[in-house]
């Protein structure tokens, strides 16, 4: 069987929680990167114009999230039982509401928008997020659910970085549950061996 | 054990995916409407300042896909395995991308960049991703995902309501494939109960 082909801009961004997630499932994967004057030839092969996509089998696959929790199942960090697995969602989804407010702001073709944007970003959004996702980690014994590595951990690990760069401030530098936690997870084997092997990109 | 409790504005948004999904299941539960008024006094009690949230015996949940797929579960509807699962949930992540484009245009405060989005937004984004979801449905026979009923039905066609009222047009018009799922979906005897029984709302 042909290993799965993800393809992807050349940067970390929404590759990179798949990245992660197979890293840690011990997958081998295809870590194909167009470029920017390929994707417009690209586009219109993708099941809906975006990008990541992931080959399995034939198959194309999108949505970054299902991808990375159809693998987080087969390694067994997708939850124990359909409770736990439902934490593990809403995490993901609630760092994806700050993901989407940090994307919001940087994306923003105005300046004077974007400008305000920034203000209630750095001084309301990022830091009610952060708070609050720090002291879920707190209560959490160093993860984000029961206490227990899961892709919830990998999916903000694999974002912080790009969402640090778009936000223009280290996002952990003020919580160090979160922080604490992105060091755990950085020296998992698999990631560890990822991030050494990854080319080096700014975002 | 006390039915599970939902909270969000008296408006069907994000709250009607989980009423449909709770509905589908014959689970019953409390449909807590909050007034715009009372929402400054509740929102620091939420785990991360937004709505819905729903409580299941003490327990706050948050974040409306994860609780879907939680209740999608118990009712048979999530996929018969991690595939058909990672199609589902796919498919409502691409539908939650046209969401996020057409709210994105709705609370855009700036009067001239929001008459451009919706420019876009009519002529590109729209019949972009309906005429692949259309065409999603036409070749699962008349489902998103292998012919049969997921959450993700439940999921665009809970919505479809409160994205038309803010893309200013009826969303399926133009995509029969769609618009004979809503049809069906709609004639789930216990969506057709909930319907006929949940408050008059714009959206």
């Amino acid at each position: 069987m042909a290993p799965p082909k993800l393809t992807y801009f050349p940067i970390r961004g929404l590759g990179e929680p798949i990245r992660f997630v197979l890293s840690y499932a011990n997958e081998k994967f295809i870590d194909d990167r167009i470029t920017t004057e390929d994707w417009p030839k690209i586009k219109p092969t993708t099941p809906f114009g975006k990008l990541p996509i992931l080959e399995i089998d034939g198959k194309i696959v999108n949505q970054t999230a299902a991808i990375c929790r159809y693998y987080a199942k087969k390694a067994g960090i997708a939850g124990k039982d359909d409770w736990e697995a439902l934490l593990i969602d809403a995490t993901v989804g609630t760092f994806d509401d700050m993901r989407m407010a940090i994307s919001g702001y940087h994306t923003d073709p105005n300046e004077e928008s974007k400008a305000k944007k920034y203000d209630i970003l750095i001084k309301e959004t990022i830091p009610f997020y952060m708070g609050r996702l720090d002291k879920q980690v707190e209560e959490n014994e160093g993860f984000f659910v029961n206490g227990k590595l899961s892709w919830a951990d990998l999916w903000v690990v694999a974002l912080l970085g790009t969402m640090s760069y778009f936000a223009k401030i280290d996002l952990v530098e003020d919580y160090p549950n979160v922080r604490a936690l992105k060091d755990k997870v950085l020296s998992i084997p698999q990631i560890k061996a990822w991030v050494a092997k990854r080319p080096l990109t700014d975002y």
